[in-house]
């Protein structure tokens, strides 16, 4: 996982191993500096929200199991602090799903494009999409618009955690059923997600790659993956995360 | 104030003014990559408050500032955040109520105190206290507790903003007045101050000059002070910002 020695018993060890990995991905060039900021945010939700998962947020991540197993085509779209907290479990989900993985940056330098695609590499990807960037996403900025045209421009479903508000509703606008994961469930991402995932990025995904496992061991049927996705509110569960953040500590 | 070109009329203006400072404050030696991750939690949380000063945090403003103005000898701490935040306003505060500004970084090295203390120099800070180091806060690490024997070491009111909270801790237990300037009204620093002050720093160091000078120019006498001192609640503040964050845009 990590060399940092944080002992496991202190009561903020995850927040800190989190932290740790922020950190290293700065020293690797995988992190910007709107990105050690943009952790700091998701911190301070996390903290609201007792740092763990709501069930609002457990049941987003089955919905988005359901969409992703049913895609034709589903991409996960991996920025700089996705790629510095949880690169082995984005390779899981991706495996998990049959999904194509995507560096999609914000802040896009060939250096990090390449720093990032090493990253992933290492943690045991295959092949890494990203590079070619000849594709666009209508409605945005020439540089931020920048997607591969057989990775994201061509999804069906793509994950797009901690992405940013423009793009967010960019993908929206180009009818992609899009799954956010997000801690701040009052962000634009958030609003705009088929599938808002209220939950820390290094919960919510194992999450979803675990429950994607579960309904392909029970053998869920096209029908039933359908009834899943439909049966998903995805307004109840962003109020269910805000009453969950502004309740404290109490079930939601 | 700054050279980015953000227009006033954005709806995001402040904080992303603000966010600028942090990375110019990057880029001049001054922030660390714990100082970018602090300035995202401060977002989270103000961003939940509503972005303004709430009425408690008005109190505990001007009853810093009565603290200040019955002070002997009152410090201003100051870290990387602070001065990249607002050096100005805070060389505006300690002319104000003629106190001490002492550099004081959790981080501690030579280049970055010099940093600091140029940047405050450049914002018209006279003498800057912080690169003696001849005292210690009892009761913390040795490199933590480093302060000035005639700044911190021998205050009787200090302000310590965005202050870590074991220091925060340890500074309490010198029986000083501690004045904490932070956004989280659950964390250490704010729970242990004498007068915890929950606002965004660059509204509530203004405010609280501006509570020094209304008090000092209506010839407010130290009885009058002390009554302001004695009636201010710090449980009952606390109460009220946490309440503001969980509420929402409500009122307190």
């Amino acid at each position: 996982m990590s060399d940092i020695e944080i002992p496991e018993s202190h009561p903020r060890y995850q927040s800190l191993l989190t932290r740790h990995r922020i950190e290293e991905g700065v020293e690797k060039g995988i992190t910007s500096r709107q990105g050690l900021i943009a952790q700091g945010r998701g911190e301070a939700f996390d903290y609201l929200l007792g740092e763990r998962t709501i069930p609002s947020a457990d049941e987003a991540a089955r919905a988005a199991a359901a969409h992703l197993l049913l895609a034709d085509h589903p991409v996960i779209s991996v920025n700089g602090n996705v790629a510095a907290l949880c690169p082995g479990e984005i390779v899981e989900l991706a495996a998990a799903v049959d999904a194509d993985i995507e560096v999609n940056l914000f802040n896009r330098t060939d250096e990090r494009m390449r720093a990032i695609v090493d990253h992933l590499r290492d943690h045991g990807a295959d092949e890494v999409k990203g590079l070619t960037a000849d594709g666009r996403i209508p409605g945005i900025d020439h540089e931020r618009a920048k997607v591969d045209a057989d990775g994201i421009g061509s999804a069906d479903v793509v994950v797009v955690p901690l992405e940013d508000g423009d793009r967010a509703e960019a993908l929206g606008a180009m009818d992609k059923v899009e799954i956010v994961v997000d801690l701040n469930p009052m962000s634009r991402s958030a609003q705009v997600a088929t599938v808002p995932i209220v939950d820390n990025i290094v919960r919510a995904v194992p999450n979803i790659t675990a429950h994607a496992r579960d309904l392909r061991d029970a053998g869920a049927t096209r029908e039933e993956l359908e009834t899943i996705v439909v049966e998903f509110d995805a307004d109840a569960a962003l109020d269910a995360a805000e009453r969950a953040i502004r309740a404290g500590t109490d079930d939601e």
